[in-house]
C-alpha cells in the first residue's frame, strides 16, 4: 500500500470507530433516560444521525449496541492469552491478555460508565451478559488448561478464570464509581496483586 | 417444654422440611422435563401430592421453588459471618460462614444437581439469581468492611467477597459435574486453599 492508501485506510477505520461509538453512546443514553423497552433502533440511529441501515452495519440488535458483541471481546482476549509466552505464569498471562482491552475501555470511559449504569438498571440484559461471560470463561479455562498441561478434572484452570473474572469485575465497579477517573489498569493491578498475595487480611499485615 | 412437646416440634419441623424438599424436587423435575413456561404451580403441588394452598405456605412463586429464597440463605451466611470470632482472618471467616450451608447442600445433593441443570437450561432465571447474589455480596462486603475496619474506598472487602463467591461457584460446578459424589466441602476447601496460596501456577510449584 502507498502512504496515501494507508492514510485513507486509517481515516476510514477512525470514522468507523467514531460511528460505532456514537451509536453505542446514543443507545445507552436513550435507554438510561427511558428504559430498555422504550427505545427503538430507529430512534438510536436518528440520535446518532445515521440511518437504521447503517445501525445494522455495526450491530445486529439494540442489545448488542448496549453491551457490545461479546464474541469479539472474547476472541481478542483469547488471542492475547495465546500470544503470552508459555513460561509466563497463569495469573500474569491473564493480566497481559486483558491489557489492550483495558486501554480501550479507559479511552471509552464515558461510554463504559453509562453502560454499567444501564446494565444495573435493566436486569433484562443479564441473561445475555451471563451467557457471554460463561462462554468467554469456558474458552479461557480451556486455554489455561492447555498452557498448564492440566487434565480436565483439575480445578485450577476454572478457578483462576473465575477468580480473575471476579477481580476484573470488582475493578470495573470501582472504576465506574470513580466515573472513570481512577485508571482502570491500576485498579485491575491492585486486585490481581491482592490475589497473587493470597488476599491477606489487612489487619494481619505488618 | 416437656420432652413430649420437643418430640412433637421435632417431628413437625422434619415434616415441614420434607414437604418443602418434595415441592422443590417436583418443581425442578417438571421444569427439567418440560421447560420453565410449561409448568404451573398447580402441577408442582399435584406432583408433590399437596394442595396449591400448601405450596404457597412454602414458596411465594414457582421461581422461588426452583431456586430457593435467596434472602434466607443470605441472612444465614451473614449471621454465621457475624458469629465468627473477630480475630479470624477474612478468608477463613467466610469459609466458616459457609460451613452449615455446605452441609445442608450436601444432604440435598440430588436437588442441587438438578437445580444447577435447570438454571443452566433456563437463562430466564438468571436476573433473579444475579439480583440475589448481588444483594448477598453487598451484605457480605459490608460485614467484612466492619470486621477489618476498612473505609468504603478500600477495595479489599469487595474483592474478597467476589473472589470467594467465584471460588464457591467453581466448587459447586465441579460438585454438580460429579453428581454430588465428591464432597462439596472438600471442593470448597481446595478452592479456598488455592486462593489463600495466591493461585500459584502448578508448573512453578516444586
Amino acid at each position: 500500500m502507498t502512504s496515501v492508501d494507508e492514510a485513507a485506510t486509517g481515516r476510514r477505520d477512525r470514522k468507523k470507530r467514531q460511528t460505532r461509538d456514537a451509536l453505542a453512546a446514543a443507545a445507552l443514553r436513550l435507554v438510561a433516560e427511558r428504559g430498555l423497552d422504550q427505545v427503538t433502533v430507529e430512534e438510536i440511529a436518528e440520535a446518532a444521525d445515521v440511518s437504521s441501515r447503517t445501525f445494522f452495519n455495526y450491530f445486529s440488535s439494540k442489545d448488542e449496541a448496549l453491551i457490545g458483541d461479546p464474541a469479539v471481546d472474547s476472541a481478542r482476549v483469547l488471542a492475547a492469552l495465546h500470544a503470552a509466552p508459555l513460561e509466563v505464569p497463569a495469573l500474569d498471562a491473564i493480566r497481559l491478555a486483558l491489557a489492550d482491552m483495558i486501554d480501550e475501555m479507559q479511552a471509552d470511559a464515558g461510554i463504559w460508565v453509562l453502560r454499567m449504569e444501564v446494565i444495573a438498571q435493566n436486569p433484562a440484559l443479564l441473561p445475555r451478559l451471563v451467557a457471554s461471560s460463561t462462554e468467554t470463561e469456558r474458552a479461557i479455562t480451556g486455554a489455561l488448561a492447555a498452557r498448564t498441561g492440566l487434565g480436565p478434572d483439575d480445578g485450577y484452570p476454572a478457578l483462576v478464570t473465575a477468580v480473575t473474572g471476579a477481580a476484573f469485575r470488582v475493578a470495573m465497579i470501582r472504576w465506574a464509581a470513580s466515573r472513570g477517573r481512577l485508571p482502570l489498569a491500576d485498579l485491575v493491578d491492585e486486585a490481581f496483586g491482592g490475589i497473587a498475595a493470597g488476599l491477606p487480611d489487612p489487619r494481619s499485615t505488618p
